[in-house]
C-alpha cells in the first residue's frame, strides 16, 4: 500500500534530538482509515500510523543498532503475528515493534521525546507503588524541588558540570521577554537536582539535630541525548531521584548501600530481573559521586542495561554548596550525601528481559492485568452461560486481589483475543466454554510456555479451589522468568583471565568477568577496542587469588565487562 | 538582631518571576547560626534562613496584598506564638508565615518558583490518593506526555495561544546548540497540553470504536506569572490534567460536568472546603473553551479561590488539529473534548480556608497526621509506664488505619510540643500523663476548638472504645470544619439587585450574588470598577424571575461577584 511504504521506522525517529522539521506536516490528516481493516490490525497499526503522521524526513545521524526497517513498511496491513520483527532477526526492531503494537509509548512530536502510553504507563505505576513504599518504610519523605536551576548552580561542582553540561536544556525567554534582558541568570531545565537539592539543604541544615534529611521525588527530568531509545533514553523522561544529608561518612555510605539493595530486591522479586549489584569503575562514577553503586541487567541481546544507581556522593556537593551543619561538639562540619534514581528506562529493561517473539512478557507481580479471561461460545445460548461463569469467575479473583479483565468483545474471534492478550503480555489466561461450563472448570494458559504444554485443563471454578490455583500459578510463572532470566545471564557470562580471552567473549556477545586493577586509560582502551565498559565490580567476589587480567598484577576484585545500552 | 533586620519578606520574594540577581549571594554562607537559639525557633526559622540566604535587592515591581514585612524581621529569635501575624492584622503575612513555619513550602532560587516540602508535599499526595481513585472508578487512565511542545501547536487553536503565550517558557538550546540554528522549531515548555495532547489524539483516534478516550496525567507545568504567591500562582506548578474525547457532543458535556462534581465532593468530603460549584462567564472561560466549569472557594479573607475547573472544549482543539473519527455511518467527525484539572494550588485554599492565629489547621481527612500523642512524664520511674503506654495508643489507633505520630522527644517539653503541633494543624491531640496511665484514661483535645472547651478527659485506653471514640471525633472535627467555613460562607454572600448593592457589597469584602444577563463589556466594567469579576453562574439557582443587576433586562440566572486570587 501506498500509505504503508512511507512509513518510517520508529527506530529512525527516536535517534535524532531535533523535533520535526516539517511542523505542518507534523499534523497532516489523512483519510487513510479508509484503507485499513478495521482492528486489530488498526488497534495494532496505531504505532506505525503516528510514524506516518510524523512524514519524517530521512535521518542524517545514523546509529549503531539502526534499522532501517525495510519489513516494517508492509507489515501494517498484516496480521499481528507477523507485525512484530523476530527477536533473533532483529532485536531492536522487535523492541519498537513490541512498544508500538502492545501500546506502551510513542514518541513525542519534539524529536527523543515519548509519550507513555496508558498501558506503559501502568507498569511505571506498579513500580512507583513498590518502591514508594519502600521509601517511606526506610524514613524518606516525598516532596518536590523546581525544575528550573540557574545555570550557575551546576557550575559549582566541577565534575559535575563536566558531565552534564552538554546534555542541557535551556530556558532563555520567559514571559516573552529573554531573560538576558532582564538580567537575570540563564536557566537550566534540571538533568538531576543535585545541586537545587543542596542549594535549598544548605537552609534546612543548622544542626547535627536536623540530619539524616532524607527525602525523594517523584519527577521529569531533560537531557538533551543526541542517541535516544524509548525508554531506554529519552530527552525527557520520569524518574524518582532520593537525596540524603548525614552526619556521617559511615552512615552516608550505609544508605546508598541500603538504596542499591532495594532496587536489587525489587528488580529480583517483582520484576523478575536477575540483576548484578555492583560498584561502579572511578570511569563510570556518577558526576559528582565518590562512588556509585549500580544494578546491572543482561537484556535479551545480551547488552547490559544499568537499571538504578545509588551514589556516595561523600562531601563534593556539600563543599561546592557549603552544606554544613554543628555537631555535637559545637563544629562546623559539611554534610555526607547520597543521591539514588530508578527511571522510566526500568521498563525498556522488562521488555528487553522477558518479552519473546510473541510480543511482551509480563512479571506477574509487575503487570497491570495479571489474568486475562476469553469467554468462548458459538450458539447463542451458550453465550449467557458462559459470560456468566466468566463473570463470576472475574469476580472471585478481583475479590482476592488479583488483578483481572474479562475480554467480553464481541467484535473479535477467541483466537485473536489469545493472541493480542499473548502480545500484550499478559502472565495468564483463563479460557471458558460450554463445556467448562458443563464441568464447572477453566482452562488455565500460562504465556510463558506457549501452546499444550502451558496449558492445564479442568481447573474446577469452585472459588476457594481456583483462587488458590491462580495465586500459586502466578507465583511458579514469577518464579520461571526469574529462573529463566537468571540461566540466561549465567549462561552468558564468561570468566576470563586474559585480555585475549576477554575480547573473544566480547566479539561473541558475551559479558566477561575477570580480576581487573589496571588503569583509567587501561579501561577507556577496553572501550575503545571491544565497545564493552566495566558494568561494576559485582559485590559477590569469587574467592582466592586474583591476577589483573590486564597488567598481570595482583587485583583485589573481578570486574564485568559488556556492551551496554 | 542584625542579621534578622537583613531578612526580606517571603512576600516580596515571590512577586517577581525573574531569578535572584545575584547568584552569588544566594549561596553566601553564613555563621548565622551562632546568633539563633536552638529548635524550636530555629526550626521555624528554617523559612526565614532561606529568605536570608536569598539576600534578594528590593523589589522594583509591588502587589497589591504586598507587605514589606515590618513585623517578621524581628520574629526569628521570638516564640513561635508570636511568629504569626495575626490573621486579622494581615492576612497575606499570616497565609506565608503560615507556609514557611509549618514548613509546607519555600521558595526556589528561580524567583516565583516554589519547594513543596515534605509536610507540604503530604497534603498533595492525600489529593492524590483520592482523586487518582475517582479518576480511574471513572474510566481514566493515567499516562504521561512531554513536557517540550512545539511553538507552532499552540498557536492552532486563536483564543489559546491569546490566552498562554504572555505566560510562556521558551527552550531555545538544547545539548548546548542553539535550536534555531540546528532548524528546529521553538519549543515551549507545556503551561497545560491540550496541543500535545490532540497532537497524540489525531493519531490514536481512528473510529467510533476508539471512543471515548479518557486519559489523565499528574505533571508540572509552567505558566511565567508575573505576580506569584506560593501554592496560588507559582512559576512551576503541580496538577492533574484530565483529557478526554467524544462522539457526541452530550457525552463531553456529561463528562465536564461528571468532573466537576468530582471535584466539588472532593472539596466539600475531604478539603472541607464548602465551593460554590457553576459556570464561568464567556469572559472568565478557559483560552480554547466552550464552556469552563469552575468550584470557587471562599477564603478566609473572604477573596475568592478558583479550586478547580472543568473545560468542555467543544471541537475547538479537534478542529484546529483535526482529530476526528469515521463515525457508524462511516462520516468523519471531530471529536468533542474536555479537560480539567486540580492543582497544588489547591493546599493553599485548604491553608486559607481552614487556618486561624494559631497556624495551620487541616480537615482530618487530607491530614497527614491525624492524631498526635504527646506523653506528659516529671520524674524519671513515670516515663516508662508513659511511654509505653503512649505507645500502645499509637499501636491501636495505627491499626485501626488513622494516621498517628508519638511525639516522645526529650528536648521539647509538653507545652512547646501542644503549640508545636497545634501550629502544624493537626487535628487532635492525644495526651497521656501518669495519672492518666493510673486511670487507664487518656485526654483528647481538638484542634478546632481551643483550650479547655475543646478538651475531653478521662477517655478509656481501652482499645475498642479509644478507637471508636477517636474516628467519631476525628468525624465531628471533620464536619465541624466544614459546617463553621459555610456558615463564614454563607453570612459574607450578599444578594443585590443593583450595581450599586454590588458595588456595596464588594467594597465591605463579601461576595455579590444577583441576576446577571448583561454584556461581556459591562462585566468588564465591574471589574474595573470594583476589582471584583463574575466567578461562576452557580449550577444552584434561585427560583423566581429575575432582573438583571446592571441592565434591569429580564435574567435567566444570578451570577456571583467577587474579588479573587
Amino acid at each position: 500500500m501506498a500509505v504503508a511504504s512511507r512509513l518510517p521506522s520508529l527506530t529512525s525517529l527516536f535517534t535524532s534530538p531535533s523535533i520535526s522539521r516539517r511542523p505542518t506536516a507534523v499534523l497532516l490528516r489523512r483519510s487513510r482509515h479508509n484503507f485499513r481493516p478495521p482492528p486489530p490490525s488498526q488497534l495494532l497499526a496505531a504505532g506505525f500510523s503516528m510514524q506516518s503522521a510524523a512524514s519524517s524526513p530521512p535521518e542524517t545521524e545514523d546509529r549503531v543498532n539502526n534499522r532501517k526497517s525495510p519489513a516494517s513498511q508492509e507489515r501494517v496491513n498484516q496480521d499481528r503475528d507477523q507485525v512484530i520483527t523476530p527477536r533473533s532477526q532483529d532485536f531492536n526492531a522487535w523492541y519498537l515493534d513490541i512498544i508500538a503494537n502492545a501500546e506502551l509509548a510513542d514518541y513525542g512530536p519534539v524529536r527523543g521525546t515519548m509519550v507513555i502510553r496508558p498501558y506503559g504507563y501502568a507498569i511505571w505505576e506498579a513500580i512507583q507503588d513498590y518502591l514508594n513504599v519502600k521509601f517511606k518504610e526506610t524514613g524518606h519523605s516525598n516532596m518536590y524541588f523546581p525544575q528550573f536551576i540557574p545555570y550557575s548552580f551546576i557550575e559549582k561542582e566541577a565534575s559535575h558540570v563536566e558531565g552534564f553540561s552538554p546534555e542541557l536544556a535551556l530556558v532563555t525567554v520567559g514571559g516573552g521577554k529573554e531573560l538576558e534582558e532582564k538580567l537575570v541568570l540563564k536557566l537550566i531545565v534540571r538533568p538531576t537536582s543535585e545541586t537545587i537539592v543542596n542549594h535549598m539543604f544548605t537552609q534546612w541544615i543548622h544542626s547535627h539535630r536536623d540530619l539524616p534529611l532524607m527525602v525523594n521525588q517523584w519527577a521529569n527530568v531533560t537531557r538533551w541525548e543526541m542517541r535516544t531509545k524509548p525508554f531506554v533514553r529519552t530527552l525527557e523522561f520520569l524518574w524518582q531521584e532520593g537525596h540524603t544529608a548525614h552526619a556521617t561518612p559511615e552512615e552516608a555510605e550505609k544508605e546508598a548501600m541500603q538504596m542499591i539493595e532495594i532496587y536489587t530486591k525489587f528488580a529480583f522479586e517483582q520484576a523478575a530481573i536477575p540483576v548484578i549489584p555492583g560498584r561502579k569503575s572511578k570511569v563510570e562514577t556518577f558526576a559528582g559521586a565518590s562512588k556509585t553503586y549500580t544494578i546491572e541487567a543482561m537484556m535479551g541481546d545480551r547488552k547490559a542495561l544499568q537499571a538504578g544507581t545509588s551514589h556516595n556522593l561523600g562531601q563534593n556537593f556539600s563543599r561546592a554548596f557549603g552544606t554544613q551543619f554543628t555537631d555535637e561538639n559545637g563544629q562546623r562540619q559539611h554534610v555526607w550525601q547520597t543521591s539514588w534514581a530508578v527511571s522510566t528506562r526500568f521498563i525498556g529493561g522488562i521488555i528487553m528481559t522477558h518479552g519473546d517473539d510473541t510480543g511482551l512478557m509480563l512479571p506477574p507481580k509487575i503487570a497491570p492485568i495479571q489474568v486475562i479471561i476469553v469467554p468462548i461460545w458459538k450458539k447463542a445460548d451458550e453465550k449467557t452461560s458462559v459470560l456468566s461463569a466468566a463473570l463470576s469467575v472475574k469476580e472471585v479473583l478481583q475479590k482476592s486481589g488479583i488483578k483481572v479483565k474479562l475480554d467480553d468483545s464481541e467484535q473479535r474471534t477467541p483466537g485473536w483475543k489469545f493472541n493480542f492478550w499473548e502480545m500484550k503480555g499478559i502472565p495468564m489466561r483463563i479460557e471458558i466454554g460450554p463445556r467448562d461450563v458443563s464441568s464447572g472448570s477453566v482452562v488455565i494458559s500460562r504465556r510463558d510456555i506457549p501452546g499444550k504444554q502451558g496449558k492445564v485443563f479442568g481447573i474446577s471454578m469452585e472459588p476457594s479451589i481456583l483462587k488458590a490455583y491462580v495465586k500459586d500459578k502466578l507465583d511458579e510463572i514469577q518464579s520461571a522468568l526469574l529462573g529463566r532470566a537468571t540461566a540466561f545471564r549465567d549462561s552468558n557470562i564468561v570468566d576470563v583471565s586474559s585480555y585475549d580471552e576477554l575480547k573473544e567473549a566480547i566479539s561473541i556477545g558475551k559479558w566477561a568477568r575477570g580480576p581487573w586493577s589496571a588503569s583509567d586509560a587501561d579501561e577507556l582502551r577496553v572501550k575503545e577496542e571491544t565497545g564493552a565498559t566495566i558494568r561494576c565490580f559485582p559485590f559477590e567476589q569469587p574467592e582466592g587469588i586474583k591476577t589483573c587480567l590486564m597488567t598481570g598484577n595482583p587485583a583485589d576484585e573481578v570486574a564485568i565487562f559488556a556492551k551496554s545500552y
